[in-house]
């Protein structure tokens, strides 16, 4: 099983590659638990959720402190038939998580595994889509997660094509987390797709 | 059938709002063939790909025209069960692209669409990926998009997750519509990611 993501950081600011450089920093915590590759476009993280999610908040909360407009735009993948099987992404989490069919209760489950994020001190918004693949029934995991979000501590709208939720990003990192480990099998091919935006000068849509 | 986007423009500028403000300016030119939703996270587009793909395209070369490093976020969306039939996303494009199923030549029939692009003069890099969702035999449609590609105008690097395309961005813009329209049915829920990129100062990975 090969799980990782492509996340890419965008600070509006003249001053964006500064800004980078010195949030993806904060990756190096990691240490060998997470194999990194950077381009002009991306930076992969290949891993275990346990470190790699830690690794993700940390940058952004890193380049957030910076100030002014940020996004972070995360596609997080497990489980592709067209990747190999890695040790370096084995997970007691994701074994804890996964569930092999809908129908369980799996929104309490996942709630019940959520313990409280602590906060970052960070406001953001995101919007976030996942797609189990490969399966007839995968409205029903995207229904179950969707039902997670609502009870969970973000606040979630619906938006065309994705949700969007709102909160400390601590609990956004930490809903993104469940939703991605909780709503399909262990060897299932899952991708969730993210967007965090903080300090941008834009006025919320009205809830 | 509902078919559109949410797409958000990054330029990674003291200006950002400016340039964002200016560039959005050109999906006015699709009219009333384009439903417009924007809040601080993202711009819904909702219609058919006829109207859609030129309003892309035209926003991110408006706003890449301003100079700078500038990032395009898209996700493409059709089919999904959840959302309502909708007449303004009615498209002979559409129908004359999409196949029922894996196994026709459906690479071959996409390179005959394919008209050259007028070129747009922007040099751009891009990473996207496209998930089929509900069919078991998903990754044969993806495995044909991949070698649609490798025949298309646009340099093709794999990467993981995601495949890599570089050329002028009209050339990118179409190979996307391409690979969004013509590997799966015209009822199939199809999503493609997108990421379009110009003028980083980062150096290339090497090929």
């Amino acid at each position: 099983m090969y799980l990782g993501c492509q996340f890419s950081l965008y600070p509006m600011t003249d001053r964006f590659v500064e800004v980078i450089l010195d949030a993806v920093k904060a990756v190096g915590a990691a240490g060998d638990r997470l194999r990194v590759e950077t381009d002009d476009i991306s930076t992969l993280l290949v891993g275990a959720p346990e470190a790699l999610f830690p690794a993700l908040q940390a940058c952004f909360v890193r380049a957030a402190r910076q100030g002014g407009h940020l996004v972070m735009n995360i596609s997080l993948s497990r489980g592709c038939p067209g990747e190999p099987d890695d040790p370096l992404c084995r997970s007691p989490a994701l074994s804890a998580a996964a569930r092999p069919a809908a129908g369980a209760d799996r929104v309490s489950a996942a709630l019940a595994r959520t313990e409280p994020a602590t906060p970052s001190g960070i406001p953001a918004a995101a919007q976030i889509a996942l797609y189990p693949l490969g399966r007839a029934d995968y409205m029903a995991d995207i229904a179950d997660c969707i039902a997670f979000l609502k009870r969970s501590c973000v606040m979630v709208t619906a938006k065309h094509f994705c949700t969007r939720l709102e909160g400390d990003a601590a609990g956004i990192f930490q809903a993104i987390e469940t939703s991605f480990l909780g709503f399909a099998g262990h060897d299932d091919h899952v991708v969730l797709t993210a967007i965090l935006s903080t300090g941008s000068p834009t006025q919320r849509r009205a809830a």
